[in-house]
């Protein structure tokens, strides 16, 4: 007996040893249980450990519901994603050596409410849970059949799964204070749990405000008719899944991290969001390890989070992206960029107004002192300089001015765009699994040094995508020290567009003469297996290396793009093409297509 | 020369020392110029104001453009209005001893701009302008024709004023930074400038987002042919108004007031507003003299603010409303209520949380300690006792928990709604105009002494309804002193429902067993002259007066109501009716409907 008091004590003193730094707080101490709402609680858990220089919070493992009904709120201003007033599950908000534990626990939400907002913090990690809704924002129906003469299909709806009403003969699906007609939509195919093959022929209309009229009735044999102008009618049992109307089909990531330092979020699985798994603006040094995203299994879904699985705004230190899944997605595994701002006031020598023009980029916070901003030329893309904040006056979420500590009227005009270069990542993607997800792998626009190795890819899409647009989206900026190695890609680009490896920068075809926007890529030791022909697209680059790559046809599919070339450049210099393996043979001159404009092109 | 100097400088010293404790600020050293846009200089020279005690802001005489690109911003939540993050014109935060003085000017607003927001202000003195938009909020649009069997209108719009187009072959209207559908609609009467007659008969499906299919198409000719299920065609040449949806179309008050204490309107005309003229809350002491709301004339519109021309929600001290005429709203005159919020759980023996239920009350200031609530049962609406705040809780913009200085739980389960009744006003209505709007003249539900007197009535619903609900609009609460005398009633009702008097507070069919919701109210020495039947219908009534009154056939319309009585009552109590003239005799029995509960009913 005496011998066992004295264990415990050594076990407890060692623990108080160990922990003498960290407050450990119990979520159960807080009347957080499963099977109760556990929001209240948890924001009442998470005010103790406030309290505290360093501080664990930790869940019994269980099942935790959280509601929005008594949660905190904030308004969040969050870049492409919709803005707005937000329900908070965990308001992680000017914290600092906060770790959250979740103990191997699954959260499921309810209605609109985002899981974590994270801002204004520093050294935080996130651990050891699962995020889902027990109704997504999405809804799934199943394609019975139709008539591109009737201009219909009929589909089947588990409304159970996906609630919904017929409402003045259109289709509407709700949830926990939602509602929300068809709006965006895409046919997936269930046996490749991936969009379906050539997606684009599938065009339906967009069900909702101002989208055109869908008429829904329900027939007799208890299936819904779905008229419209359509071009064609999927095979029987696609899932026709649809996410809303755009401008509020995005309210709710699963993550919103905003102006933090040192985030670590580790084993963690999204299973779904209604819009981004995670999307991070602002913040310096975030670590994602095994952050997965994808559907859970047994659960019949198809489609995991309505947009991006992780999505990179003006982030700035070191981001790494390692031993990560993500599947499902309605949109890209991850887009790391920042937000071109147009220069629409010059003010004088020294300032400049600026405005946001996508209406996901208002309430941007662009700019703060000591930041180093980078102009380009609106329509050419053609970097003039930079220059350093001084000052910046908000005047509203679209428009601020902006002082220098250095004249910048010989830099910009009202034809100019600016991207904040303080908060640019470097970036290392490294052992990831990107497939079955609409739209592309991933896409990166960042100057700083950029490593994507060890991965696996196979999207409806692009493989990686490097972009730059001052016009549509308005990501930002550059690739100046971007490599990709060692990765596998498989069947690519299989919805009708793009190419495994595409840099396509938005410059409009007659400013294309002076210059180059992207430099310095290398893409070597990877092995692409896919069904279609189109390998590289490359607008603008000065300096691309293409580098010992194995590429085969996996039959798959029959080729989309038969006529088209594997390698196909357009005002690009300094482009080497060594050591690839095409098709079992070396590449040859007739495999690449060159725009009158290319320099110093090298295939050997 | 010697003279004229002595004579300038004894006007200059003079001018000082009245000036002596206010500073004049003129726009136009900020500037503000007719013909530009003012926002960014007005705000500047308000900043400008704020380093003095007492300041005078002036406009030279001019018209005056406010556009929204560089105005100030702030998320407003407005009750009965829709919430947002709104630019502003005049944000006059946080300011004390401040007088505006527009100087005969004209205030002209473009797209989603509220012109005056007064926040934690005291002391204010905004006058002598007019508010209007070049393009407005709402749509009007001619009816040429139509027809029943084959379920369509046809119209003529005057694009210029009201731009459109035609997406997806429904009708989309469109302005600076907007876009609505149909939405909410009415049919108005040109000759008289009014609703409609009988304006029920002509019910239109609400066009726009799940409101039905409204489609539209050009025809040979060019009018429109909107065509969605109809059940009359209104008169050729009627005005057909659209103010688009619902939950959007309430987002541009002409003046949002909260917070503040004495304030005075004076001299001002609001021409248009995206919502209300002017919404008030929780401010003490606010004067409205010659505050006008109405069409401009020669402006060929036919309705003025697509919401009430002013509206008061838990204001305080003494309200005054006088010399002002309301005409051509698209809702009440004045409507002066608190808010309802329902006990939603029962924390302890003195705390007690509260929701909203109405969406257009999120994020409403229920209460701040030191408040009195006073409790109701929401069904029957029966008293249970009033209790003082000591804090509150805000968990979000629905939800918060408020203790109180005493035990609550005798008084409050979830049963109950409250009140705040330190937040009520001393109601003055003095020599007002309302007529030619939709909906009622004016809505009153203080407990405090109220006075209406000297003014015109004539409106599409009732003249004076008090009502009282925790259902549907949830707006509080008893009136206990209400005197109604020396006005002139004109046509009334003429949309199809109500009573020139209606007190209908909202009591379900089988709860109106106990208990009375108002008392002491007198109406006195007004003039009737209306073409229908309904004078008087009072539901929960303990001590209305109706005394001296003169009622005649205005002969204007054929009645609507030809079966019903003169007087309604249901379970009311000391009802005394004396004195009055019934179309040239004393009022009879037989004018009369009583309810079986009715008690010491006085006929005289």
């Amino acid at each position: 007996m005496y011998k066992k008091l004295l264990t415990l004590i050594l076990i407890f003193s060692s623990m108080n040893l160990f922990a003498s730094n960290i407050k450990v707080i119990n979520v159960a101490d807080f009347g957080v249980y499963p099977g109760e709402d556990a929001s209240p609680g948890v924001y009442k858990a998470l005010e103790a450990c406030r309290q505290y220089e360093r501080a664990k919070l930790v869940f019994p493992k269980g099942d935790y519901d959280f509601y929005p009904e008594y949660a905190r709120e904030k308004y969040c201003s969050i870049s492409n994603n919709d803005n707005g007033m937000k329900r908070m599950a965990f308001p992680l908000l000017n914290f600092k050596n906060l770790e959250v534990d979740g103990g191997g626990s699954e959260f499921f939400f309810h209605g609109r409410i985002v899981p974590f907002v994270i801002e204004g913090s520093e050294n935080i990690l996130v651990h050891n849970f699962s995020v889902d809704w027990k109704r997504t924002f999405h809804s799934e129906m199943l394609v019975q059949g139709g008539s591109v003469k009737g201009q219909y299909w009929d589909v089947t709806i588990d409304k159970k799964k996906y609630p919904y009403e017929i409402e003045n003969e259109e289709l509407v699906f709700y949830g926990r204070g939602w509602k929300e007609e068809i709006g965006q939509n895409i046919v997936w195919d269930p046996n490749t749990s991936a969009p379906i093959y050539n997606t684009k022929k599938y065009g339906f209309a967009y069900g909702g405000r101002r989208g055109g009229v869908i008429k829904c009735r329900k027939l007799a044999n208890g299936h819904l008719r779905l008229s419209t102008k359509i071009k064609a009618v999927p095979p029987k049992g696609s899932v026709f899944v649809c996410k809303g109307l755009h401008t509020t089909n995005r309210l709710t990531p699963g993550f919103r991290v905003f102006d933090n330092s040192d985030i670590t979020l580790k084993d963690i699985t999204v299973y779904h969001a209604g819009s981004m798994g995670l999307i991070a603006e602002r913040t310096k040094n975030i670590t994602l390890d095994k952050f997965n995203v994808h559907t859970r299994e047994g659960s019949g879904r198809t489609v995991s989070t309505t947009a991006d699985a992780t999505h990179f705004v003006n982030c700035g230190g070191l981001l790494t992206i390692k031993n990560s899944t993500f599947k499902h997605m309605l949109d890209d595994a991850t887009n790391i960029h920042g937000n071109y701002l147009l220069v629409t006031k010059v003010i004088d020598d020294y300032t400049l107004g600026f405005s946001t023009s996508h209406f996901q980029h208002e309430g941007f916070v662009f700019a703060r002192t000591g930041d180093h901003l980078r102009f380009v030329s609106q329509d050419e893309l053609l970097e003039s300089g930079t220059a350093v904040v001084e000052s910046v006056k908000v005047y509203n979420s679209t428009y601020r001015e902006v002082k220098f500590t250095s004249k910048v009227k010989h830099l910009a005009n009202t034809d100019t765009a600016a991207n904040n270069i303080t908060w640019m990542p470097e970036l290392h993607i490294d052992n990831c699994v990107v497939e079955e997800n609409r739209a592309r792998s991933i896409l990166i626009t960042t100057f700083k040094k950029a490593l994507v190795e060890n991965c696996r890819f196979s999207s409806m899409m692009a493989g990686i995508l490097v972009e730059g647009d001052t016009h549509v989206w308005h990501e930002a900026g550059q690739v100046e020290n971007l490599t990709i190695r060692n990765n596998e890609f498989g069947d690519m680009c299989y919805g009708g567009k793009g190419a495994v490896f595409q840099v396509s920068p938005k410059i409009p075809k007659d400013k294309r003469k002076r210059g180059f926007y992207h430099r310095n890529i290398v893409f070597e030791n990877n092995t692409i297996n896919t069904f279609d022909n189109i390998m590289v697209e490359a607008l603008s680059v000065d300096g691309l290396i293409f580098r010992n790559n194995i590429i085969k046809r996996s039959g798959t599919f029959e080729p989309l793009n038969k006529e088209q070339k594997a390698f196909n450049f357009e005002k690009c210099k300094n482009i080497l093409l060594e050591g690839n393996i095409l098709y079992g043979r070396k590449i040859q001159q007739s495999d690449v297509s060159l725009s009158a404009e290319c320099e110093k092109v090298n295939i050997r």
